[in-house]
């Protein structure tokens, strides 16, 4: 583009900060222009500024503001975004707290299908747990390879798609934002049960005490907690530790070395079903949630410190251990308690009192179970947002999703599962055995997706190079795991899993259809080099502008004035909805002669924006010319409820102008005083 | 203002409708601009069209006229307003029904004050009776006096206004709008209890019965129902002749003339109140309400058939003499068979079935008390926004109660009642006794008021014009009036009045701030001609524009053309929030050669709004002109929902410039293909 030729080019007064030009326009006030030093902009080479915190300069804007600051703290600095190297200890904690968690009731829901066809069916909780562990080992094996696969981090999503595809990609990661739900209404839901099994008295707010939680971890992880090792230590540690002393004090009872279990009343209920396979598999699904977590450590190797993969493989081995050693020595000891799952109490605090009741270690196993409960579901409040954020990146969740807020937090992914969990938990009344049965279809869907795609991974790797141990292995993980999905899913199926069978093929079209958006407003928008130079000659001068006035006072003047500063040739229309006010306006516009024709559009149906709409559209098409302004006489006034008492005119007609094509609407504002 | 000279005028390509103009811009298409033919104007003319009524164009926009259309029916010209003249017959159906129908509950609110001290009070009835005929005889001459002397129409507001002033005018408006809201609260309550009166299984539904029928009425009104004389005439008269039936009945019985009354089981209540001159002025105060509507006539003299005045002063009369006949019958009947005032069943209803039980006589009472009733409450919706309507037009409510919605009814008038009166049911249970106590303080404020200004109005004629007949009887209905607002405001305070006592001056309040709000903003826009003046010279070239670009894309790009058609000095600027993505705009700006600086913002706190603005002020102070134009490039997704996939930063941008002075906004869209 050309610029304009020089001649055109007039002085134009010069302006300082604060001052008042009288008379440059009837009630123009320069008053509120900043020094150019308050600006909150630093200068950092030419053309190129640092902006500083800006706050909102109205009343509103300022009182919510300041609830921001309140809740979520000073704005951070995207620089500011810490990248701590996590030892393996501490990575144990960080990794570890959500599988682990997952000890404190998947033995419960084993028991729980079991019992419905009586205490007979009660042994077969030993198999049951012995097949978990079992298909631990080799989820755990797996994903070690995965992790010498993939050393910066495989995530699956980003795994599934390398190797297998955007869909598969899309399926895995449907599947994996279902599960971030789940985990944290089920650890919210077993946390609370925790609380509640210690005080009975606060089992009738249960959904409030794990919606108060869930807004709770929704507000911190806006704050932006970060996954901080030694945060995570303490809770993480804990509750091993306190496990491991249970177990230590009911093996002791078994053996008869010193400790009396003091067995609990419970009551076996009459059976209801028939020991059937299906019972067993259903069992076995409900116990196989132990395994949700596992993948943490294979998606965050870039956290530990070097040599990362080495590091990793090591901490997974050992999350496996501990997570297999725990889940098997509570079903053990609870079937030899003869432990009964009821609605008023979990499993562990059975098993707790039955073998220290009345001691204050009771206590800390509780205390220390809903701790990591409630780390696990902060765990899902960093990979739910994280994962939305690599969705919408490659453009199949809205932008939203992209931006950090404030403090470096996903916002809107912390906000979507906070709502989202909330509802989920009022809807099944904060009951983990309610959830459970939408729970793990969806992690077993990614194992398999996962641990599929490390099979394509080795196999491309090329005829000679191929590793095929780690393979086999892989393929192993995939077929087992694929085996427990259609059995989870079979078995799990009328008892809710066929929302989560419905919701993610679902959510997959959904992300396919905001991906086809986008690249559809992509392909519109994209700017071609021919385009570019075709433009690049003198610009036509805006020819025609209208300028809709309800009558001639300074805001509709200024309006004309800038019409006429833009366009050559300016059309003012009036709309007249009572006829008996016209004579005053036409009359004032003879006598101002502002050499502007006025078009009066007489509206019998009183209506104004239509014809307004109409008129535009009708003089564009009389002025021949590619664009028309529109040009809006705006009065802003001084305090937001004064715009109750103005009919809002300005902004009903933006709203209708932006259906017409080939306008340019410009408002030009009439600030009035207090 | 001097146009442009014509040299810089050039050539621009002409358009026909339906046109597609390749290259032009790029994505330029227009091919929805209509063919002047059908778009919905009417030449008329130079310059002047008369519009046709319009559609909205979007999907939620039709769904929701089609809603209307069904609701209120098709739009109505202003031409169409009707003007009915009215004969004295149908002059007495219309204005009367508010007042007549308060027969149907006057009695019985006596008799409930009076029943407190016991039956021994009972036969107090009979002279407050009297006390409150001979108050309706000084009002109706009184008035007869208004109507002379405004033969066109002597509404209280204006007529306090006219001689008293605005302030007084004001407390009149107040009284009237608070005094609306309880005739329709009143009269809706009253009219459900004649229907439940008659069909006890409907008693527990009564406030869902009195919420559906104003909002029935609510919506006839918006669909315009005139105050046509034949709809009215019939229930009047309907109800004139079987309330006449019913006493001469009552007369027979009471007479012993073949009439064999079947006395109604009613127990009294224990007394609970001495009988002291406060409840008998307090009883009085429940049947003052009797006179409500009184005023109806002398507001509506131009509705009359010529000579207006002569016609309405004998209509008034008749009104009196039947208003009075029916209340001071009823209470003789009501006191000779000792009828008590219960919460199921009204006294109307009693004495029907006390004369006429098992008839289907009864029902015909009923059917018409209820019929009045509602057509009462249908006046106040008349009333109410009309006197909204002229209290706007005074800049004492906001501009919406001025505008005629699609059918001449003023909608925001009737909705504002409807909503309002809707609440107060709800609040007082749609309990008749429990809304006395609100009602009549207003309506005698009025009168008082609309007496007082009649006082004035006689005396301003001048010395030896003054009618001192008038002037008299004026002067005794101002102060019988004046006397009855102090009894009900004393003997009803507690039990309501304070309410619309406090609510009056706070209603005062809040017009009279309005008023100055509008008054405010009409100096600061008032135009001098010497300020046209001054304007009249060629008005310099727009200098300086700023385009906010987050890319180099059709959309930016045609921004950037539009702002060079405009401006001499165009700059580009682009907040950084994602450095990693600067660079690729940075390379696309060099290459594509625009002659525009582009100026970069890095946002280390991932702000856009805020670091938009300051850049927007610092180049406004560093151009030095007193008038920046801010051109944002928006797009237009072709669907509504398709908009929660963008982050809307346009719309955002343009709600932060608002505040800041001396800028013009101009959006330049860019519309998004299906």
């Amino acid at each position: 583009m050309t610029p304009i030729t020089p001649e055109e080019s007039e002085p134009s007064p010069q302006l300082a900060p604060g001052a008042t030009v009288p008379g440059t326009h009837p009630g123009d006030r320069y008053i509120r222009l900043v020094p150019a030093a308050d600006l909150p902009l630093k200068p950092a080479g030419k053309n190129v500024y640092i902006a500083e915190p800006t706050q909102p300069e109205d009343s509103i804007g300022r009182a919510w503001y300041a609830i921001k600051r309140l809740l979520i703290g000073r704005p951070l600095s995207t620089a500011e975004a810490a990248h701590e190297r996590l030892s393996k200890v501490k990575a144990l904690a960080v990794f570890s707290s959500d599988a682990l968690s997952s000890t404190a009731y998947a033995t419960e829901e084993i028991l729980r299908v079991l019992i419905l066809a009586g205490m007979a069916a009660y042994a077969f909780v030993l198999p049951i747990g012995l097949a978990v562990v079992l298909l631990l080992a080799i989820v755990v094996i797996s994903y070690r390879q995965t992790i010498r696969a993939y050393p910066r981090g495989g995530g699956t999503y980003i795994v599934t798609k390398d190797n297998l595809g955007a869909y598969p990609g899309l399926v895995a990661a449907a599947a994996l934002l279902t599960d971030y739900v789940l985990t944290v209404a089920v650890s919210t839901s077993a946390g609370v049960a925790a609380v509640t099994s210690a005080f009975e008295q606060l089992r009738p707010l249960r959904v409030e005490l794990a919606v108060v939680s869930i807004t709770l971890l929704t507000i911190a992880n806006l704050r932006g907690v970060r996954e901080s090792g030694t945060i995570f230590a303490l809770p993480t540690y804990a509750f091993i530790a306190s496990m491991y002393a249970l177990l230590a004090i009911g093996a002791a009872a078994w053996l008869g070395w010193g400790v009396t279990p003091h067995p609990v009343a419970t009551h076996a209920p009459e059976p209801t079903h028939a020991l059937t396979l299906f019972l067993v598999l259903r069992a076995f699904s409900s116990g196989s949630a132990a395994l949700t977590g596992v993948e943490a450590v294979a998606d965050g190797v870039p956290a530990f410190k070097p040599p990362e993969a080495q590091n990793a493989r090591t901490t997974l081995a050992w999350m496996g251990l501990i997570l297999g050693s725990l889940f098997f020595g509570i079903t053990v000891l609870a079937y030899h308690f003869h432990l009964v799952p009821t609605e008023e109490e979990t499993l562990v605090s059975q098993l707790a009192r039955t073998l220290v009741d009345g001691s204050p270690f009771y206590y800390v196993v509780q205390a220390a179970t809903a701790g990591i409960l409630f780390l696990a579901a902060n765990t899902a409040f960093a990979d739910f947002p994280r994962l939305a954020y690599f969705l919408a990146r490659d453009r199949f969740l809205p932008h939203q999703f992209r931006f950090q807020g404030d403090r470096l937090a996903f916002s809107a992914g912390i906000i979507v599962l906070g709502v989202v969990t909330s509802l989920l938990v009022i809807a099944r009344g904060a009951s983990v055995s309610a959830l459970i049965p939408l729970y793990a279809v969806g992690v077993f869907l990614a194992f398999t997706l996962s641990q599929s795609s490390m099979v394509v991974h080795w196999w491309r790797l090329g005829e000679g190079r191929r590793p095929w141990a780690s393979l086999a292995i892989n393929a192993v993980g995939a077929a087992t795991t694929a085996v427990v999905t259609l059995v989870i899913a079979t078995t799990k199926f009328v008892h809710g899993a066929w929302i989560v069978i419905l919701l993610i093929p679902l959510l997959v079209g959904v992300m396919l259809a905001i991906n086809q958006h986008y690249r559809h407003v992509a392909d519109q928008l994209r700017l071609s080099p021919v385009e570019i130079r075709r433009r690049r000659r003198p610009v036509p001068r805006t020819v025609a502008a209208v300028v809709p006035i309800a009558s001639l006072n300074r805001a509709s003047f200024r309006a004309l004035e800038y019409a006429r500063s833009i366009a050559r040739d300016v059309t003012a229309v009036h709309v007249s909805t009572e006829p008996e006010s016209d004579d005053v306006l036409l009359k004032r516009w003879q006598e101002a002669e502002l050499d502007i024709p006025l078009v009066i559009v007489e509206s019998p149906y009183r209506e104004l924006i239509g014809p307004l709409v109409a008129i535009i559209e009708k003089l564009h098409l009389e002025k021949g010319c590619p664009y028309i302004t529109v040009v809006i006489p705006e009065f802003v006034p001084a305090h937001w409820w004064e715009r109750l008492l103005h009919t809002q005119t300005a902004w009903r007609l933006k709203r209708a102008l932006a259906h017409v094509p080939d306008l340019a609407v410009t408002g030009v504002p009439y600030h009035l005083e207090e």
